[in-house]
């Protein structure tokens, strides 16, 4: 018996010879095939890949159906759906390892230090993104709704890249100028760089796969999955700061990376002048002690009860929502609420 | 009156107001959006425009109108298209001066250079070729052709990427193997990441627009531009070689950042093993010294009469295969021909 992600992953090496039997075809030299089909397996798989599980788990949710219900043809569509979600993350890691000069990934090096690839990366990551396009043409140009597949993945892409720019502009590693950041900004940030391509992206994916497609059915999806998603990235900004770091297996780096969270932008509406002080003295650089001053000053204003307030509101918030969806055109509240319910009070 | 590049590059500023306005109605901070506009100015204008233009004089040609002749409505449709072309050559650049290291383009350093930007270029230079993608949907969503105009971009952007990683693996700057090199990867490395994209791509959009879109005639265009491309690049290689740097505006450095160009490409070809040595112990080191040496080994071997007689050979040839173009659809061997004559001979 494998586990749904193990039979997910399991499709992966199909995808890799497509890819390989298209590099093939041109008759490029054979290190390059090598080059690329490394670097599909290095970037695409070892995450907890979620993102790719979900379009899968819409799907089948939306057809009543079983994982072990959905036929094979029907299981692989909806699964290179899922992997295409999981290149389109990948070819954002690649670049945002580069932009954030980030050391490791997924418990490995980061692609690009590895020996040999250095800024060859940012072109492996143009091709990650390509092989989207190539799977979506040989899987789907025959289906009615292929260029809506397209175009989903040109605007989720776009969004994401503005999501990506408004933070690298409001956060530089090197500059730290906490008055450019505020909880306007931050949720413009975690909306754009994150829920598009988590949480709209791979239910939208499954939705059209599935025949629900009205344009009022995907607003209602969008309406409920993007404040999903900024709630998601709240909470990983919290569990930097206080989580337990023997259970999120890692030690959390924000305050000292300058990085324009959720709590330090908590913290700065909340904070009097001479905390104000504190936080701009101290945020941004790399040294422990520092780090303990601005969590100092997190604690005076009792950050982490402000994370938990909000926490229940948004929950709260979310699932009379989601009481209210309008089934009536085959769309299903299900969908969304068992994207809440893995989120609520996650520890990890 | 306003020159034929005059004219195309007037059309810019609008294209750049809409998506200014595609950012402003996502309710981005206004920072992001200025940061946008300056790198879509600042990368994709100031060059020849070649490629741009020749979307505009493939269309007219096919349509047997002057420039004047084509209405208001015709002409900025083909404008886009050359546009989107050259904001794929935009995308590619800002990403390949990086993985060169380059310091300069176009007279002024390349964007990555610029204070404050560094590696932000890497996102930037993904959301140069998202604007392809909004613009094609702006314009094109309701003709016949949308989807082929999306998935010519799409193959061609591969196909460029293509080359540019057989290129990145064949020349690494920091490691020189001249037994990576041969004339058979050269050829492939300057057809995919050069001529599909300079050469294919602008006549095929202009095509597709002008409606003369069989497969026989896409491919009757594709087998001459492609070699086409690859002798523009031959030129390219050789020239900076033995062109007038007074003439070509610029001092070549292919043999000392180990390029894998066609002038190296014939050499190895052609030396005996003493001259091989030459070659594998001052190709692609930094100093004129070395430089001269290698220079001396490609006058030994009569290079630059290679290159004259290729000339030639592949002109001849192109004149004989663009005379049987069947024009019998639409298509026109005219087209070829005026790419051909402003290639011949040219000595910048």
């Amino acid at each position: 018996m494998s586990t749904p992600k193990e039979k997910f992953e399991a499709q992966f090496p199909s995808i890799v010879e497509e890819l390989e039997n298209v590099l093939k075809a041109t008759k490029i030299a054979p290190e390059a095939i090598e080059w690329y089909k490394k670097s599909l397996v290095y970037n695409s798989v070892g995450g907890k890949a979620n993102r790719g599980l979900s379009v899968i788990d819409t799907y089948r949710l939306l057809k009543n159906k079983s994982l072990d219900e959905l036929s094979e043809e029907e299981y692989k569509k909806a699964a290179l759906l899922g992997w295409c979600v999981e290149l389109l993350q990948a070819y954002f890691l690649v670049a945002d390892d580069i932009m954030d000069s980030s050391i490791t990934r997924r418990g490995q090096p980061c692609w690009y230090k590895n020996p040999k690839v250095g800024m060859i990366a940012i072109n492996d990551a143009f091709m990650l993104e390509a092989a989207i396009y190539i799977l979506l043409k040989n899987h789907f140009k025959k289906e009615a709704y292929y260029i809506d597949l397209v175009e989903l993945f040109h605007e989720v892409t776009f969004q994401t890249e503005l999501g990506q720019l408004l933070d690298l502009l409001t956060a530089p590693e090197d500059e730290v100028d906490l008055s450019k950041f505020s909880l306007e900004k931050h949720s413009y940030i975690v909306t754009y760089k994150t829920a598009f391509y988590s949480f709209y992206l791979p239910v939208a994916l499954a939705m059209y796969m599935a025949g629900i497609t009205s344009p009022e059915d995907l607003k209602q999806a969008e309406d409920i999955l993007l404040p999903l998603g900024e709630y998601f990235q709240v909470q990983d900004d919290y569990l930097d700061c206080y989580g337990d770091p023997a259970v999120i297996g890692k030690i959390g780096t924000d305050i000292q990376d300058n990085k324009c969270g959720w709590v330090i932008n908590k913290a700065l509406q909340k904070a009097n002048p001479e905390q104000r002080k504190i936080l701009d003295e101290n945020y941004g650089v790399k040294s422990s002690e520092t780090e303990a001053k601005v969590k100092a000053v997190f604690d005076e204003l009792n950050i982490a009860q402000d994370f938990l307030d909000y926490e229940e509101k948004i929950a709260a918030d979310l699932r009379a929502r989601i009481a209210k969806v309008d089934e009536s055109r085959g769309f299903k509240g299900e969908v969304l609420e068992i994207f809440l319910n893995k989120i609520y009070k996650r520890q990890k």
